[in-house]
């Protein structure tokens, strides 16, 4: 993340993360503040064993892009809200990239959807992650399920 | 896609994925126009063997989300520029998914690197294809050196 | 509704239905946590005697685009005010349907009109509705004439 | 229409209607500079046999909600693409009726979509219309399938 | 206005117009609850001695325009912040006027500044309120030249 | 105008004038470019005889608000369409006037509103303009009628 | 600043400035309701051994703007907060300027950076400035990866 | 620039800074394409004798934002107009910086101002530059009263 104060957005990234038993490492990067830890992140990254970066900034949200312009690894964008503007030049930011540099963006504040997207990408090459998904997905519709029930009695 | 009058934007993305080598299918499913279509598409893609979806549509653009809600593989959505609205329609309803149902987004008609996002996911398990980005990259480099020249000596 | 976060704002539509004697049925289905369930909802509503679908959700809102795509019954979305971007990802998510597929939009969270609005499709062919239907827009005049007064006698 | 330069755009309503058989009538009244026009059609309009009434309008697009405020029918609001906010401003003038008066708002530009949607709203007590609603779903989606196999050959 | 909850910030051009001396009438009429009234208002006002409207609306914020296109009298327009969309679809409905029928248009919530811009109009033919909004432009300067004062010594 | 490339818009302001046989001047102050003639122009101009300011810019549009800041006079603003955001940013510098100083806007290169709101201005003191301004929205609306009957007549 | 409402947010300017042992001078000046004082500011800026104009503003920003059309210093602008928009309209009416007046335009209330920017021009010539700018480079970098720090344990 | 396609509209600010005889070089740098050239630029930028770098860039603007992070030089970005979103995300990934990373920011397409805004900040300690500031403001000044006279005598 770009700053400490994603860290209450970011962390459902995290747990997501920690309920499907992956793996991860979590720390704040700045593209702007800290720009040769960016560089030399990036650039180790998959020689470290990194699969999928994660990159959560606000405002002029460079930290995706930047990331995503120095590794080959998928990085996926989570625009954090920003107070004036609510995200939309985080949104910007992080989805109008140039052809050549993808960044894969999820929904604004969408932490924990870049969570699951890190899984399904790992899960492409995991069957039992692949097995975890489906049950997860299963687990999400029960929700929304008993909730229906709930709501059809409130009449 | 969801409309043949995408395919000139989406072209680009097969395009891309041809020249990884990178086998694919393209086909026109529409959300809204043929739901049967899109839900068995879903339903069947894991189990035929695809491992990435991408998915273009403009105006209010479901087909990424409707995708990602029936399968756990990885939906990559590429927002199609709108007549009038430009594609802020196209971006804010292929991206603002809710908590459970990621898409990974790309630019506004960011068909290109919908496909190398693909590879990008794909080449997390195959170190062949992670060469062949790392190599990409490097040509992505030489091709903006070589324009640096020209316009450095266009002075 | 595509969340049961969503019931604050639709339950106004269903109090606006009770107030005409319109019998309804209340539920959640989202279309993407729950794409079976908004699948066969939409396939069997006609048969079912439903005449008229209200969908309401909020940033990428495809309820009531998914719904529209598989029944023919008129059905009138309503966009869910959203956390960060106020409701114009819901808006434009909700109304900017492409051709062949409409959905009838209300207002950002005017579920109440939603009701109303279905009791006009109704009353097409209702003539004891267009009664009530007139009855209300009386009421609804005099109570401006009545906040008129009292706003002219509070200078 | 609010004004006959709406006409390239609204007359995609009349042909809807048209090829479903039903009988409409198409005119030009404005709210801003036909007042007295826009307030005796409306006011006349349920007594004439009308229906339900289709409005299309750009800019400050007050017609819809106008004759929504008068009339007791359903009122199909189109917000016509305007030259210099491309309709964002229709949209909004359409689509944001306050409590008490709704407008079923279609896409920008939507209104082939309106014609439907009139459709959708008189089959819900026309067994003939709801037929030949089904019979141009199936239609719609045969296209699409058409266009489908073109773009796959395409490759 | 075009509602009592409009009052807050309309009060505001009341006393503006009472500061400076003008006669004027306060009521709620509302283009869409109350056309009768609003009508009857417009067709009536110059008769009655109405010389300048100023019409507060908030959403698809019709009323100043429909006044508009049925006087001849110069019509403030005020946009109304409104809870989705902050004010810009009152703007937008109140200012996009098309050929013919101007608003004349202040800011969002810019009430004060609506009674400044009557005032303004009348003292066209008016020497004394000349002379006193010149006052009111010095005693607005004072104002702001004792704040000068306060910033500096707070260093 | 600001610019002299705002003419072929402000000139619709100009011919509005002439036809109603109201006398006019126009010219190119920049606010930014000549801010001294700005500035003497405000000053001078109630004394010049000038009674309605009518300011046109575009972008960072500030002529009509530093026009109102230092004269008494109603002030008109055109937003002019703007290459890149289309003039919502003109709009926004408009309109958006600070308690204390109005700016009367109208619709962006709403030009010939200008002109006609500066007549109803004019017009509050002159019964002879009262008098053309009903006939010129009899005319507005006759050719209107005109339109319908010809759009009425083409199905 | 253009009202001493932007206070809370130009004074972190100021501390900025202070902290770098630059002197300056902090007033209230309303393009709009101060036009003289304005005016003869920038006239006199120059002359007066002031070097870097920083101006805040909100909603028709306008003084910066003003401000550069007169002086020929570098000026910088921060867009303050409005409370409707948000501060789009005040960064649109700062950052907008036409050719031949640049406004030095930072984010929407980012006076610490207006602060920093006048450093990094005045540093332009003074090495002694930018060896602080590098020092508190370093310190900015340092916070940072304590913060990493903090964020990696607190898993 | 970050791109060979932004010429068009960054030789504006190279034409302008050969006007003022100021000494510039000229060359395409990638924030995402070539970091490490992007890097080592900003990196070395300072001892290499540049006193202020112009960066134009569009959509995902980083290009200005990155080299700030690095440098303490003064970065005047120029957001370039993006084909679908017009320069909005150009604008909001430029000028929405963090605290501590300051990027002048221009108007869209503004790189003529971004010339200026240079030479304004290598006035500062240069006294040749600040008369030719003063004659170019005369020379604007100019430009106008020729094309107000134009104007004037059009009528």
């Amino acid at each position: 993340m770009g700053s400490d104060s994603d860290l209450p957005v970011m962390k459902e990234a995290a747990e997501m993360l920690k309920s499907f038993g992956v793996s991860f490492k979590m720390t704040v990067i700045s593209a702007h503040r800290t720009p040769d830890r960016a560089f030399s992140f990036a650039k180790e990254a998959q020689s470290k064993g990194i699969k999928v970066i994660i990159a959560g900034a606000g405002g002029a949200a460079h930290l995706a892009g930047v990331l995503a312009g120095i590794s080959t690894l998928p990085v996926i964008g989570v625009p954090i809200q920003s107070p004036a503007l609510r995200g939309v030049d985080s949104l910007y930011s992080t989805v109008q990239m140039p052809p050549g540099v993808p960044v894969a963006t999820v929904a604004i504040n969408g932490a924990m959807n870049a969570g699951i997207l890190a899984v399904q990408i790992l899960a492409v090459a995991d069957t039992d992650l692949q097995e975890k998904l489906k049950q997860f997905k299963i687990d999400l519709e029960k929700k929304v399920l008993k909730k229906a029930e709930k709501v059809e009695k409130s009449l």
